[in-house]
């Protein structure tokens, strides 16, 4: 693929504007706000880095565009995507980064940490005894690239990980991975349940009494999609204690309106989307890498398929 | 070794003769609580388990005494050990355990945890990028079985992980083992220090002005003995922010009395000796394996330098 004129359209412009030029790339490029992004730059271009697309715009002359972030549903979810564009989206740290969230929020849990505060406040010396990784299990949703490494993390401490995708195939550091036919064998034993599923049709307001009625005081933690889970079933689960609490860092809207009930809610931790951010240079890493396995036509492990969505 | 007569002396006594039953051993046993224990009983026994020795009793009649703790300070610290005597320590998951507690307060710390809960209770939605764990230093006092475990788990994370030991020896997991003469040299760049040692006249006071001076807003942990610490020091550290936060599991006095200026000090987290906990199952897990390799004469991981005191 021949690549020569590139439009990059986020946040990180600077830094990454920066960055490039350690690359020495003899490309043209346009950095550009979204608001200053015209339909004019789209049939200029031959390629795009960007967040998201936007309706009213035509994408479709563009040769290859490069999601900025992990997630490609702000490109393909309720879209239609047009075959002849080639799309990639970023893979750096996000497994890790979401491992180390994930890894913090279960620890904090089997550590006791909010035990051991109240009891600090009152003086309280009560010895309690906290529970080995070893001895929970933890069903993760999403055996690609952020599960399998969060269930690596996980594994190293003895952790009994049970993966739950499409195929059911089975992949290592998983002690079982289930088909999503199968997957609630898995749920009734387990501590924790954790989402990393991408956005899809398959995969919206998938999280919902269905499946919380098999859990029972189980740990939630949503480092997916927030429209993959059902709120208000969400909310219904922790008022009955199938879900003992809950961690959130991805929300149906985001930000997350002032008067939405997850704010005040005692068993919801909630973190404003930062489980799996996208910094300046990893972005420029990916994409320079990206780029060169377009130009040499090799095999590209970040290629999203348009219709599946992942 | 020939072992007849053993005694047990210890709060989990219960639980550890009911565990001692499935192995059907054929000794004789005496199970007391600290204040039935009579000298009487200890010219009768051959062996006996304890958690810790007292003043105004005779052990040298003792075969072997097994420390049911990882530390045996409670055994030799500003004691006398009698050469003739064979003390061993339990050695189990504390590795495991002590990981998990340090991992659990440096991700609380790295995925700002109090920042999030903050911003949730005035409904603010402000990202923030989490510090990943491969961007820090930690240096762990101690390079045992403790210290190894806790440098092998960070590892896994990319961590850069100095040991600080008597002799400096390289050990694997670790960056690298700086002697005690050289330690200072990892302290300015450190982001955490972890103290693992165990209680000798060497490490008593250890952790005072002239270690904190070296550091600038790190976290201590403290899972090795309340000893250790120069609490003046430490809390003048904090003060001027040497030392960013402390979590301390052992402390000088326990329980921690309850006028101690530690319980109300906001940058202190507190826990009550639960980092590394002796369960029954382990306790007689190690104690039936010691007993095993002492009876066949092989060689034994878990014997204690009376000398040396670890």
């Amino acid at each position: 693929m021949d690549i020569e004129k590139i439009i990059f359209v986020s946040p990180l412009n600077k830094e990454i504007k920066v960055l490039l030029k350690h690359y020495k790339l003899k490309k043209e490029f346009r950095f550009l706000s979204e608001d200053e992004l015209r339909n004019e730059d789209l049939v200029w271009a031959d390629a795009l880095a960007t967040f998201q697309t936007k309706a009213d715009y035509d994408y479709s002359k563009l040769k290859w565009v490069h999601s900025l972030g992990a997630g490609v549903d702000n490109f393909t979810y309720q879209k239609e995507w047009s075959d002849s564009v080639m799309l990639t989206r970023t893979i750096t740290s996000f497994g890790e980064r979401i491992s180390e969230y994930c890894l913090s929020y279960i620890l904090k849990d089997l550590q006791l940490h909010q035990q051991f505060q109240s009891q600090k406040s009152i003086r309280q010396w009560k010895p309690v005894t906290p529970k080995m990784l070893k001895e929970v299990r933890v069903v993760v949703y999403g055996t690609g690239e952020i599960g399998q490494t969060l269930a690596r993390a996980l594994s190293v401490f003895g952790v009994k990980v049970y993966g739950v995708s499409l195929s059911g195939k089975q992949k290592e550091y998983f002690h079982k991975v289930l088909s999503i036919a199968r997957h609630t064998e898995a749920l009734q034993e387990a501590d924790y349940v954790i989402n990393t599923l991408p956005l899809t049709t398959k995969t919206e307001g998938m999280f919902n009494e269905a499946i919380f009625h098999h859990l029972s005081n189980t740990g939630f933690i949503n480092v997916g999609r927030g429209e993959s889970v059902h709120e208000k079933d969400l909310l219904n689960a922790l008022e009955c204690k199938q879900v003992r609490f809950a961690v959130l860092d991805v929300f149906q809207t985001e930000p997350l309106p002032e008067d939405h009930p997850f704010w005040q809610h005692t068993d919801i931790q909630l973190t404003p989307h930062i489980s799996a951010v996208t910094t300046a240079k990893e972005a420029v890493e990916c994409f320079v890498g990206t780029l060169e396995s377009l130009e040499q036509n090799k095999p590209l492990r970040n290629k999203v398929d348009g219709t599946k969505g992942y």
